[in-house]
């Protein structure tokens, strides 16, 4: 990332003795934020949104170990304040160019008997964004959280769509109910497609959460920079409508071990009266730091295809056996014959990749150990560099690379981190050696060190490190069952995705995700980061042998459009090529689509039911746009006013064919084709479950002549 | 190891239809092992000695997890029983040559549902052990260990010498009382010198646990072999004298995860009327399997003096600079000017070493880090590859070298583990490329992962990692804080030490070990493996600057007599130089004692009172003897039958001066050498808390000019 501009504005930087318990408030446009501190020293905030309260006074601080209250008896030192204007370029993005636009105010707090406690907030037009930092001082050196008491008081009983706040998945459907309705009891259960779920608290929920509020206030709580630290998710006080921060504990139950100086991960809080400048904020971006890698170039953004779904929906598998046992009589597996990563099917895969401009090619189950990985909580599962003798990794990658296509590598781990790390560097050393740029890394199962979980600090940690690794190699990685991102892609920009939500995969394995489930998840998961979901399934039924009534809850013409609604720079073209080799019409989009992009205009949303968002490729004067809608069928209308003046485009609209929906002929569609203007309306229709995918290219003189202008 | 003869007597190998609950008894020599099972299908067994009992009837079996009862219901489907009579050659040790002498009874036992579990006993004349096989089984494959039951029914209210069941710490002083009277509370309190302890259960004791029955039995319970499982520990039943194997716990509280086929370790039990024969028995090494390195040339004992000594004495310090805030401007840290790792202060003992025919030089605090180092929980401590600024590395390694030395590494973990495992690979890598043979591990602190124990599965793992990855880099292991070893340096031969009790340095930073503590070590700790006690104080007062009080509880001749008395293949010559340098004659008896025998005979041993060995040197016709006692003055007399008949000998005795003891004038010793033959019964006094150290070497034809004979 380079920063391209930068007006530092500075307000007023000082720090003066301070003895009124009045800090003055900090405004950006309609954005308010309050500090405030009580009689007895317990320190706290409000905001409001346009004088619309957003957070009633909420309190901060921690219960440091052995019950030392660290969040009262705390004076006002001092106060910094200062405002920074200044635009950076990510590496890769949703836009090519981004506005870092606060105002900051740093409260200097001493407790009786000295130790210090800085909070910091920064104030942006879209919200605000605060952390803790424990500067370094005699008195506070190592110590552990044993719990952080930050608080979100919501001035209502908001509309909120949420999932469990589980320590190891966030693999859950969306509950939306009101905050005194939260409760995730009869969720954790029924959710058996889940593997590992541990959610003791009943009245926690996961971030980012979302919320609607009944004066028209959209609300998003959520963290940024998570680094070294656990996650945090919000016990809900369903009487009072307050969150309570609660930190994902260790194996013996504290929440982090800290050493001063150090700055938490900030607790985030983006409001507008607007759905959609919920999706466009840069808040999480913006409180992350730069990147922390010097040479990015390559990073490189792509789509890839893989040989998954197949193994997902039943129809070849990741093992070579069909059991550890099933062996020939010198030891050897016996192969069961459905083993999908084999050499000539992979082949298969790079062939279909290299005809169709797609990047990559992902193998899972190319490496040894698949027919003993799960549930069993063993540590060491695989070795990261061992191949099935069917499948030749040499051979593979020299056939890809003559293709002009790259295989990602997939290193699952079976939730053995510490089996991962100890051959962290033997399995990067053989991803360079055989020229692999991507790793998928994977954490199916409970995790290792025995007692952490997938959302706790080690591994925070743990999954940091890998990137760092991976950084080092030149390789960028796609976490699965990782913790939500927090934005740290701005610091390692090679982060380029994680799952960390429940993707595509649950219509293969399970009952799948509702209709509303996608236009959801841009105001939750997304909101950290970008999500491997594997959009992109075409034969929408009758896909997993022997199921018959499995089916993805979309039309076709809704995965064209998650190619723009949902982003992420590596992104994955999920259904096999003999799928799509029957609507290789429609298939033209997905080849067309970008992964990067210059510019990104939300046309409109409401989380739960509809999202209509126009990119325009980086580097191009194309414009994509993916319009979806929940259970109901809808009607959108979506003004082209981000087009150049004086520009004809060609508009290619794939849509949900008449009486389409995801219950009835989902995989039916129309492609139309006309002349567009930066004046022109687009009338699109959404089947139920539906959605419309549309390409806007810069008409040529011979289109011209045969084009239709869209009236 | 080179399995020199082997005798294999198949006595009978049979799998039969088992319909009777009586199993044959099993005898070798004095020792009787008898298996039973309950009506209610509880298997359990006894062991007698010349007819008294050992065991009285005891109960096996396990608790699975989910509460699964894996102890009862079993009926016995058929037994094996085979005798073996072999020799083998240790790479070093106590002795050239091992006799392995045994018969086995291997009892297969099934459940009411199919699960079927094997024991198999050994019986040799000098003990019992026995294991839990887990067959390859539909089942029972992947399970987890909530209790181990197994039994250990003592016939009395016998003499014990114990330290507390402690999760994290073997570094206890001895407790000796009845079983009865066994409750470790206060001593656990009290013990404020243990940086970590963790001792849930009051009745709980560390094998190896040493007896005395008041009808005149040695009694030793400990377990060999141990992989891949948890260090069993003993709970007591002070009113049945029953002990029950207690497994220390993971984070979760879980005992074990294996996978079938798996083999628990061993339970051993070593019994004779003569205490001499249980520091003789070679049960322990002969239940581990032999050497799985094939070439253990590069494997070599030695001595070796360290830096180390000044540090623990409060002379110099570990770290470089007083604190990790004491730093210059440019952020480098401020030397304190204590710094013993310091490139000139290690040529010293360098310059000591080559001068002195001893073959290694260890250096602690050589590499940054030690300035914050301890009792944080702080998982990346070290990094192992960076010295600090004044320790040279490469001139030192070069100047060694060119002095015939070599450099031995030290790698302090601080307890995390996860952090070593993450470095193992450069961390030996810089072994090798400077040319270190060896290296010291620490583990001081409480482990990371949080949760895990030093004594659990995981760590059991983690060691042995560390013990193969030295291995293949040719690098031989002395492990500091480890689980107390089990025999497994016959199958792993570059595990030439660990520390795993309380060892010397206990009198340099606390008030020390009592005058019977070494005499206890042979019986208990000792029995596992060779212990680093770090022998050869000579300063035996005054050496702590600013504590006048603080004074090591032997006299002079007991440290000499210690290097025969404590076995160990890397053997330390702890003290200062400048303090031999004052008693150069006495070092002789240092300098000329092997670490690799030959042959051993222990001629006399008490627990808790008294012991005196000898040991002929592997290769040569030499002698040595060592002898101690505890806080009793003590006449002992050594017949030297063990000598060559018709040889005349030189025998050099390094004694306490008259009116020597460790309360007076502990440094003093006279020195006599006198002819001696086969029929010499030598007559040596030791003074209180004293010892003598005898040297015997084939005399010269001018010697028996001069030497008197010993009368």
């Amino acid at each position: 990332m380079k920063k391209i501009h930068l007006l530092l504005i500075l307000l007023s930087v000082f720090t003066e003795a301070f003895t009124q318990d009045k800090v003055p408030a900090v405004t950006m446009g309609n954005v308010t934020l309050q500090f405030e501190i009580t009689p007895d020293g317990v320190p706290g905030y409000s905001v409001s949104y346009a004088g619309k309260p957003v957070i009633k006074p909420s309190q901060l601080g921690f219960v440091l170990s052995g019950n030392d209250a660290f969040n009262k008896g705390f004076k006002i030192t001092g106060i910094n304040t200062k405002a920074v204007d200044e635009n950076w370029r990510p590496v890769w993005g949703e836009v090519s160019s981004i506005r870092n636009n606060y105002k900051q105010l740093t409260v200097h707090l001493q407790q009786e008997g000295g130790r210090m406690l800085d909070i910091v907030f920064r104030v942006f037009a879209d919200g605000v964004g605060f952390r803790y930092e424990f500067p370094k001082q005699p008195g506070l050196k190592y110590f552990i959280v044993t719990d952080e008491l930050t608080e979100f008081t919501m001035a209502g009983d908001h509309k909120t769509f949420w999932i469990p706040g589980d320590y190891d998945s966030n693999e859950y459907k969306y509950s939306t109910s009101k905050i005194s309705q939260i409760n995730n009891i009869k969720v954790v259960t029924d959710a058996t497609d889940i593997a590992v779920r541990v959610a003791p608290d009943k009245y926690a929920v996961q971030t980012p959460l979302m919320m609607k509020s009944a004066d028209g206030l959209y609300i998003n709580i959520h963290e940024a920079a998570l680094i070294n630290y656990s996650s945090m998710q919000l016990h809900t006080d369903t009487a009072l409508y307050k969150f309570t921060s609660s930190l994902v504990p260790d194996a013996v139950g504290n929440k982090a071990y800290l050493h001063a100086p150090f700055n938490t991960p900030w607790r985030t809080i983006i409001v507008s009266n607007k759905a959609v400048d919920v999706l466009a904020s840069k808040i999480i971006l913006n409180l992350n730091e730069p990147s922390a890698i010097a040479n990015t170039e390559w990073i490189k953004p792509m789509k890839f295809v893989g040989v998954w779904w197949e193994m997902q929906t039943g129809k070849g598998t990741w093992s070579y056996a069909t059991s550890v046992d099933d062996i020939n009589a010198d030891g050897s597996l016996k192969p069961s014959g459905a083993h999908s990563a084999n050499t000539a099917n992979v082949k298969r895969y790079i062939d279909f990749a290299s005809a169709n401009g797609i990047g990559g090619v992902l193998v899972e189950g190319w490496n040894t150990g698949w027919e003993d990985w799960f549930g069993n909580w063993k540590e060491n599962v695989f070795d990261f560099v061992t191949p099935y003798p069917d499948f030749d990794v040499a051979e593979l990658n020299h056939y890809a690379a003559s293709k002009g296509v790259k295989m990602i590598m997939h290193n699952e781990t079976s939730g053995s981190a510490t089996n991962y790390e100890r051959q962290l560097d033997t399995a990067f050393k053989f991803m360079n050696q055989y020229g692999y740029p991507a790793v998928k890394t994977g954490y199916v199962g409970r995790i290792i060190p025995r007692g952490e979980h997938h959302d706790g600090q080690w591994m925070a940690n743990h999954y940091l490190r890998v990137i760092q690794k991976a950084a080092e190699r030149h390789v960028s990685v796609d976490a699965h069952e990782p913790m939500r991102p927090t934005g740290l892609h701005r610091t390692y920009p090679n982060f380029m995705a994680s799952e960390a939500g429940r993707g595509n995969e649950y219509n293969a394995f399970s009952n799948g995700n509702p209709p509303e489930h996608e236009t959801i998840l841009p105001f939750t998961r997304l909101m950290g980061g970008p999500m491997d979901y594997t959009p992109g399934i075409f034969k929408l039924k009758g896909y997993a042998p022997g199921l018959p009534d499995r089916q993805v809850y979309t039309t076709l013409a809704k995965q064209l459009a998650l190619y723009v609604t949902l982003y992420t720079p590596l992104q994955m073209v999920a259904d096999l090529p003999e799928n799509y080799a029957l609507h290789m019409d429609a298939f033209k989009f997905i080849k067309d689509v970008p992964v990067d992009w210059e510019d990104t205009r939300i046309i409109e949303a409401e989380p739960g039911d509809y999202l209509t968002i126009a990119r325009k490729g980086k580097g191009t004067n194309d414009w994509f746009i993916g319009a979806i809608t929940d259970e109901n069928a809808r009607a959108s209308t979506i003004p082209l006013d981000f087009l150049p003046k004086g520009q004809t485009y060609k508009a290619t609209i794939y849509a949900d064919a008449e009486g389409t929906s995801y219950k009835d002929k989902p995989e039916k569609y129309v492609i139309k084709q006309y002349a567009v203007k930066s004046g022109t309306k687009l009338r699109v229709k959404l089947g139920q479950g539906g959605g419309a995918a549309i390409s806007l290219t810069p008409v040529t003189k011979d289109e011209l002549k045969w084009l239709i202008k869209y009236k």
